[in-house]
């Protein structure tokens, strides 16, 4: 799969930075460095999926493609909430004003929709004044909504009318996905159009990016649940507390969480399968540690146990006849509770689902740092005129992907990695818990 | 009603407080000391419940009926998890230790439970060393437990065995009747056993008592998912944040945490009957909202709306037949998305349920201090061979409360009261929303 | 003392509250309703200061002085900063605009020196939408300065010329000063114009008055920075903590704080004096802990120990000759240090000062409570033309104290009394560390 | 500089884990199995030091060295307070007991002192129970101490007295060559010892490790330091707020604050010298932008300027006549106050040094993990006897680092870097502020 960069043509202009930079040589980055994604010597890199061995830094260029003074930039935010999305609006405002001395800065309220000219939503003139305390605010100050994907050429009519030179997506794989289709549309109709995505999964899943932001916030905050968890299940004869956290596809807010608090007993993972009934599943395993220590902590992605949803026989099934999948943190409590009944045991089961206060909540500080240097990136990235990418990092270096690169499969853990391993450390919990 | 405190007996011994209070006269309380209820001047007291002036004020006198270094003392913690539970022990035992010298200190685990023979909970010895940083955890380190209270005299058997002298009875409504059993129990045999209640409700609804430990830290962190609604309320079109809180029969927590969040549109309590449907039904008014300002924020204590879910069509019945109320948070959340859907608007709707987060929270450090000084005040009624009582606070003096009557009625919200009145002020909701 | 607030002139307008409150009949307060201040029977009222008996009772009166429409409204913060001036500011505009109806609000910049014609200060116009979500923020929106009270016809003239009816006033003893001679003057020169103060004092000190906003916060975050010691003491061999806390002449931060935190083994007020040397000083007794436990904690008020200081030997005047005293908390971690350097006893001493970081903090919840409904209160009483006040509250009920009461002496713990004794059992310090 | 470990001799036991792991291949990790230090591919690698290409990675090995039921641990901590030390002491306790069955854990009293025969410490037994909850708080509850580095050969004979198999050592530089010393005594005395280091530098100034533990709690709480300065700047005409942050000579903590809170307006570094006076100096930058905005907030390490204290006529010397620097943080408030009084400018500065409350603060969960899995790959290492190690990280995978080289230079920020550049545009302050 080929890594490299499309430009929207030859950068001539010198950069404003190169005033501001003065005597610092190390600030530009050459289109030529690149970073390594295999830091390991003498083992062999992953296998699945296609095989990528670097990609371009990312960083400012002494050349740049736009001129500043007449250029336009537009923001938007897609998708659910995740903490960060203000920081980076905040920084491509502050690094396009500043730091290039772009004026003509404009947010589009509510994702694509925003675009659609269907709707009558009025873009919002984003200015340094305006954006310099949304940081301290979890949420998106231009809203956020899904989907819009539908009329893509209607979205590019309204970039043109608007006048737009570079369009900063803030969003996930279906945002990515536009933000690629909105760059063919520009190629095609020839727009000095260039389209740069800062990736937003609260779950951490996009491929070739060491981490994305709001990710750390949304582990730090599920702690706390947990937390809470444990006080209930300490609190309480035979307790459980039983927490849902995000991840449909991916489990690292849960293993994250659960090393970090060290309360978590089971955590439950869309990457590893698991089984409930037998002797080495978990009502057993629970029943065990019931027995031994008085309490009990679990923590499950939302993804996790697909397989024992699907073969539920309680299957259910919505108008239109398609599986309607329940949802794994209330199917537990429920499961749960009724095998205890049935054995006869009193347990008392405390189920929290956190998610809206964790998408919600303002930046930690370290998040706040990284969103602040990806819109930077994004920015650098911009006004050289590059597009159809996103801003990653590789080996704590940011980095350009394509975006088809970064769509074209998921980040997950890996069962079999040292990671996974440490999380097993971590909560005790046994190597597997299926039956032979 | 009687507001006399019963005795164990003549207090003839000098307190050990005596040397360590030299020279502050004013550090002891006299018996006759009263604490009126009715500050005002020229306004008559509220009506409805029983009418009762004053109440004996707390704490240490200067003659006590328990020879400190004979007296064993036992906690214990009941019903559902509050923050300060840890506090109050803490200040139970130190108190008891270093201020009148008393060192053979139990705790009970799991509440009243601990006490039933049945069970094979053995007691936890206490000491300044154990209990000195539990203050900083939630939930209780005794653990606790609803119920317990049906052979009270098996319990009450148990408290012989053990020679306890001051049973300290942290929970709530049935925990003190049952600690009223135990002291009628222990007259009646002739015990010398004290039996002094530290009132535990985080829904502050004990009367006589103008606020209940753990109140303040539960509606501080309710503050923190108004927050968390009221970003994802402004994050996307239409968006609603809808907030369920405690509060069965009384919604003050609700109450103050729309008042100190200022986030909340709509507060609705167990106190304030409210309409669905009509003109001046919520969902009109959250219509008129959407319209208006393009979000809105709900706030709803779990027993509001009692009358509504009772007169909805869709009744559930339990197995023995009996009617099963749905979750007025749940059902709140269904039937706004169904009234907007069947008007074809388009909402988004996030619910929030924090209420595990909240109770397992430690205390804010105002509940810690109230936590300290209630146990202090238990402690010297305790040894002052006091029973049959809570302690209290009226006109922020800490009182003495005769178990019946702290649960001789419920405190809540008086929807024509003044405080009221601040709560529509702060939300701007319609002053009434029953259609006439 | 005279109680009796004095009012512009006779209230015959409607209050638009009367629709809001429609068939709330004890929202609105009478003129004649009083709130007692001394709520024990059999106890005698404390000695020293004058006697007072009772206040009026704050909030709204069913008739208003000044006709919405046609008021001009301004609020200016003075002095340093307190947490939660911002939610004031918020309830301020928010009960006048939508309460009232009142539309015409400004802000004015810096305190009185906003008023003061010889500086530049524009004033801000102050709506809903601004002032929304200030709260979450700590200090003041408007910004707040010392002093400006030099020129007080000068101000008067800056108001007149501005027609402002109502001037809000948040600030401490010498801003409310300053407010008794605007409201002198107004009165004077036949203004239409109330002064309402609504009083700021982090350290808790305005008599009459139950608690001011922000104390709260203040010994709440003041408990992190005690928490901070506590570690560094117990992490290091003979390892002390010394907090310095505010508290000019009152103590009730650090008091409130050492029993909120419990790890306080000395705290230091201003109105307990102490000596260093003897058998029973501070240093034998710090001698004695270390020797028994290995860590110790001391918080002292930035007051306490003036006598102290006054003795010592090096005592340094500045350039005019006046005496400049030591900073209480410097001078302790040197004599301290000095001390155990000259017992050849190795100490580790880390001293900590987080007056600047308590300052700044936005309001904890219940402080935003207090502080919404103070100025609720205040609206209702400017609208009704009372003038020359501070609201207060007293038995948890909001009051109107005319500002030469409120300023006529002084709030300070007695240490004869209940509370001090709670702070003595909380801590386990000595009764008295003055030798005979 | 060789990057090979040692080994106290062939490994030939089974590991433990490898029942735990079973079917999990990727969960060992060979001794030939390198992690590259240049992730850039067409970049030189950064000049100045020595080179070094890469370093063994981390993990468990499949066969071992000591035989765990055998296997005496000690653990120690030493120097100042870091978040995440009593992490790294529960990690430690954890993973030798429950991964590999050591139950044989002694914690070594206020570090290498705790050795020293002289003293009378105790070793503590450690075990899961002891350590559970203890990174719930700050500081170590080992207690921490510098120095007792002078006599190597006394702690090498309390290590053999003990029978300690392996020692865990948290500290800083001169833990690590007393480590390192350690090591080589107990090489030439033939001891089964090996001493495996756990770097701790809240500055995160160690060479060829990508992050120090802690260092992300300290720049995270000095956000809330640095916001509190803003405030202060914000509530005042002409307010200046100057945070002083740790940074001995590394300017991390005050870099990442600074971008992480972006309230930041001049950020000093020990790396990058400033002048004072001149047009290019900082008072003149200062002066400029209060002029522009009206107030400015300050971020100085504690490193930072030391030219300018050493050249400043008013030096002082202690009684031995050495050179006392003055303190950054104090100076600078003194001068700039200087500064503006004799330009008759009337400023607000408000000084902040809140490095205790970040010291003994408890890790942020970010810190929590990595302290969890450093200290579980110091006890992979330590059970296969490698030895005069310490644990590191690089491109987010943790190596293996000897001594000798993490201690041979100081990582430090590149004022030519990317990075620097990044803080640059975060704070807008000038590329240089040295007069040329």
């Amino acid at each position: 799969m080929p890594t490299q960069i499309k430009n929207l043509g030859h950068c001539t202009i010198d950069s404003p930075l190169l005033k501001k930079y003065s005597q610092r040589d190390a600030a530009f980055v050459d289109d030529n460095i690149r970073v390594r994604l295999n830091a390991f010597i003498g083992k062999n890199p992953p296998k699945g999926g296609e095989y990528i061995d670097n990609f371009e830094a990312a960083g400012p260029r002494e050349k740049i493609f736009f001129q500043p003074e007449k250029t336009k930039v537009a923001i938007t935010s897609c998708g659910g909430l995740c903490p960060g999305i203000n920081d980076v609006i905040r920084s491509l405002v502050m690094e396009s004003y500043y730091g290039y001395g772009v004026q003509n800065i404009i947010g589009i309220p509510y994702g694509y929709n925003g675009l659609n000219p269907d709707y009558n939503y009025k873009p919002v003139s984003l200015s340094p004044d305006f954006v310099k305390s949304i940081h301290m605010q979890g949420g998106s100050i231009l809203g956020s909504s899904r989907g819009g994907t539908k009329d893509m050429d209607g979205l590019v009519d309204t970039l043109e009318k608007l006048n737009v030179n570079i369009l900063y997506t803030i969003g996930g794989d279906g945002t990515l996905r536009g933000a690629h289709e909105i760059a063919m549309i520009a190629t095609k109709r020839g727009l000095r159009l260039a389209v740069v995505g800062i990736p937003k999964t609260i779950d951490n899943d996009i491929s070739f990016i060491q981490r994305s932001f709001g990710f750390e916030t949304a582990f730090s905050i599920a702690v706390e649940a947990i937390y809470a968890a444990h006080t209930e299940a300490e609190g309480a004869p035979n307790g459980i507390g039983l927490v849902k956290l995000m991840g449909r596809h991916s489990g690292f807010i849960a293993a994250n969480a659960a090393i970090a608090s060290s309360d978590v007993n089971f955590v439950l993972l869309p990457e590893v399968p698991f089984e409930l009934e037998g002797p080495n599943g978990l009502y057993a395993h629970l029943e065990e540690r019931l027995k031994r220590r008085g309490h009990a902590v679990i923590c499950v992605a939302e993804g996790a146990g697909q397989e024992i949803l699907q073969k539920d026989s309680e299957k259910k099934y919505d108008a239109s006849g398609n599986l309607k999948l329940a949802d794994i943190g209330i199917y537990l409590k429920e499961k749960i509770q009724e095998y205890f009944n049935k054995k006869g045991i009193e347990i008392n089961l405390k189920y929290i689902d956190p998610s809206y206060m964790i998408r919600s909540a303002p930046a930690v500080p370290n998040d706040s740092i990284y969103c602040t240097l990806l819109g930077q990136n994004a920015v650098h990235a911009g006004m050289a005129g590059k597009t159809d990418l996103v801003i990653g990092q590789w080996s704590n270096i940011y980095t350009h992907v394509p975006i088809e690169v970064a769509i074209s499969q998921r980040k997950r853990i890996d069962p079999h990695s040292r990671f996974y391993s440490s999380v097993l450390d971590a909560t005790g919990q046994p190597s597997s818990m299926i039956n032979e």
